[in-house]
């Protein structure tokens, strides 16, 4: 039974996708995003692909670098899903300047060089897509498009896994509730889900859960075979449990039997089980799931190309925390939203008091442990940089982001499969380089 | 790891979607079809459902009636599945008549009357909907929608597993490549395919396989626990094998080993592992998955609503004998395309030749077994009913068809979850209704 455990855990790791404190891959001799890409690599290709070249689930480590790069863009093929549909209506299309216009923009921007945080010497714009090994890279301007590239694994009609940028959906999703008055984020968890019985989140403020400076004990060290990552993953796995198993089964059983850690308020702790947690109060209050109410107030309104997804636990639960995967566009109207304060194609969503909220960010003495991200702070699953141009971001491992910059009108999404998790790696050479896109567009 | 194997089969044998020899529900007293509709039933509604109204993969038996009746609607929610891409283009809408003369028809068609298949009694066609356990039901004349229903868990924005007309999609992907010269249907498998080894498909021809005359061994006695069916099950299966597992991994390993059973070209057997092997053939030839090729050559260019999907096995590869779930309205258009002879919306997707072959039929005189289907064949993977009408139709287990009838210039699409797999339970009230719908329209 050990092997199946090990089968199972290792299938599901994955989907956990928050930050690692231990890296994972220390080698500084990995392959180059060009040497890693899937076609180069081969991942999956014939009918049937030789041996070596299989990714399956779960017999091979599919979400490790490199076989990260092709997976990103196929979760669905390993894992149960629910979809986060377009509906039927025929997709609003993004704005697009003139072909000449566009090109121009492209040599302009692929030109553009910054110095990496702590770098020693300038890099190019372009050096940095493959620096972080992108897979997708849009930007849009005063609503139109002024960039955008596909590599490895993703194409225009390609989704790609965004990790924790989908508590950044949760997130939006929960702050739409609280503006329009559904959801009251000053009650307790318990006020809303009754049966969260003894769990340390029973008496954590709405408000902390969509924050996480809530004081629950879950730790992440991947080295220690008694890290809650481990339960949490034997709970949401949706393969079949083990005879002997005893546990949790899914996200919700899981919350129902969290321990105390720290005081709850006091700091803010980045911690999955918290999204799942605001998803669970979601779909309590609205008798929807997210997945639903993803699709009822941002895919079918926004005018989406492609319906999105999202992993499910056994108990057809979708995963809040980190499950979704999605188009690069959609990401980009999704950012659009965010940067019109709520309003795309003409029309509103939501009120602009959603993203006012969202975009003044939390407290940042509270936030810490992002060497990174020095000013930062997290509210309603988005993270805030309280820089200059006032930008905010969704955040997801292996390098995912939508970021906005509400002083220069621009909306950057970028995929990728950065071979280590942790942004934290990634933003270097990330960062500067937003910024510097940015001040070229501010000076067009 | 008894208990592991019981549900790994119960969790996949749903999939395999062929007529069964033995009647699982012998039931008389069966819940009626508004009885059973899952929104009356009260599965997996509330956040989370009620412990006895969950329906999980591999816990519960979730494809037996009347859990069958919601998990028709929700198959990704249990498997790992492939997209078959509409592409991110706008749908082109399905044409229907003015709201009055729609109405007009609805009231028409619902009160027709036909005598059943050995009945005594004549039967409304409205009450046929419900005998017949029906999800889906969408009519088209002439190429404008004339009748359109949604039941159960079904709605038009929604997608449902067709089970065996997935067959059909392979077949008809199968029959463009012969007609466009790029697959030779005279050659043996082996010539195709030099690994299948010494299965017994190697000796075969690819004519044989398209129309099920093969002389392979495959038995679906599900009483029989050496029953090929769950050792097809147990390869297929995406999930993890135990580790005392030795047999074969995958639809393709489980092909290298098939037994030879009668004479290849004899006679037309029902077995799914043709489908499968034809998948396989496609794949080779084309250097696609059936998911792509199905998105290539139908889905994008015929203008589909949404995406559809397929199931796929533990190594990506996907069940091209019964794995597709899709959308009513398109499988419209995929009718329209077969009824117009390879165009949709004055686009030709391929030559004329490939419906009029599929049309002409199989030998009837190698074709029995089906006593509903009395002067039958079965060529490219699709139901020829050789009657005055030229009618033919891709099938399903639980009641699913794409019934084709060109003489009346109609196209009609259900789908539908009758609590027993077999159609030849189904037919008796659903043959003599379309029959009569078509003169009816045929009388305007």
């Amino acid at each position: 039974m050990l092997g199946y455990w090990k089968n199972l855990i290792t299938g599901v790791l994955c989907l956990l996708l928050t930050p690692v404190t231990t890296a994972v891959h220390a080698q500084t001799d990995v392959l180059s995003a060009k040497e890693s890409d899937p076609r180069v690599m081969g991942w999956m290709q014939g009918f049937p692909p030789p041996a070596d070249k299989l990714i399956t689930q779960p017999d091979s480590n599919y979400f490790s670098f490199p076989k990260l790069r092709w997976s990103v863009c196929h979760l669905r093929e390993f894992l149960p899903t629910e979809e986060i549909s377009r509906g039927t209506a025929a997709p609003v299309a993004l704005q697009y300047p003139s072909p000449a216009r566009f090109a121009d923009l492209r040599q302009s921007i692929d030109a553009l060089s910054f110095m990496p945080i702590n770098g020693e010497k300038e890099m190019t714009w372009e050096e940095s897509l493959y620096a972080n090994y992108t897979d997708g890279i849009l930007i849009l301007h005063k609503g139109q498009v002024v960039y955008e590239r596909y590599f490895g694994c993703l194409q225009e009609d390609g989704k790609h896994a965004i990790m924790s940028m989908t508590k950044s959906i949760t997130g939006l999703l929960g702050q739409i509730l609280v503006v329009e008055g559904v959801l009251d984020d000053t009650l307790l968890v318990r006020d809303v889900i009754p049966e969260i019985g003894e769990s340390a989140f029973a008496t954590v403020t709405i408000r902390e859960v969509m924050d996480m400076t809530t004081g629950v004990k879950y730790s992440e060290d991947y080295s220690d075979p008694n890290a809650d990552i481990w339960l949490y993953s034997a709970a949401a796995s949706p393969l079949p449990k083990p005879e002997d198993y005893a546990g949790p089964n899914g996200y919700w059983e899981y919350l129902q039997q969290v321990a105390a850690d720290g005081q709850h308020g006091d700091a803010f702790h980045y911690k999955t089980i918290n999204s799942d947690m605001l998803g669970w109060i979601i779909s309590r209050v609205t008798g929807k799931s997210v997945t639903e109410l993803a699709s009822d107030r941002l895919w079918r309104p926004m005018g989406a190309e492609q319906d999105a997804y999202q992993t499910v636990d056994g108990k057809g639960v979708p995963f809040a925390g980190g499950g979704v995967t999605a188009g690069l566009r959609d990401l980009g109207r999704l950012g659009l939203v965010m940067l019109n304060q709520g309003e795309i194609n003409g029309k509103k969503l939501f009120p602009a008091e959603v993203v006012q909220t969202i975009a003044a960010g939390g407290d940042p003495a509270k936030f810490s442990g992002f060497p990174t991200l020095p000013s930062g702070s997290y509210t309603s699953q988005w993270w805030v940089f309280h820089n200059d141009h006032g930008a905010y971001a969704a955040r997801g491992v292996h390098g995912q982001t939508i970021y906005v910059d509400p002083t220069a009108q621009m909306v950057l999404v970028r995929l990728a499969s950065f071979p280590r998790a942790q942004n934290g790696y990634i933003d270097p050479t990330s960062l500067p380089a937003y910024q510097a896109v940015a001040e070229f567009l501010m000076s067009q």
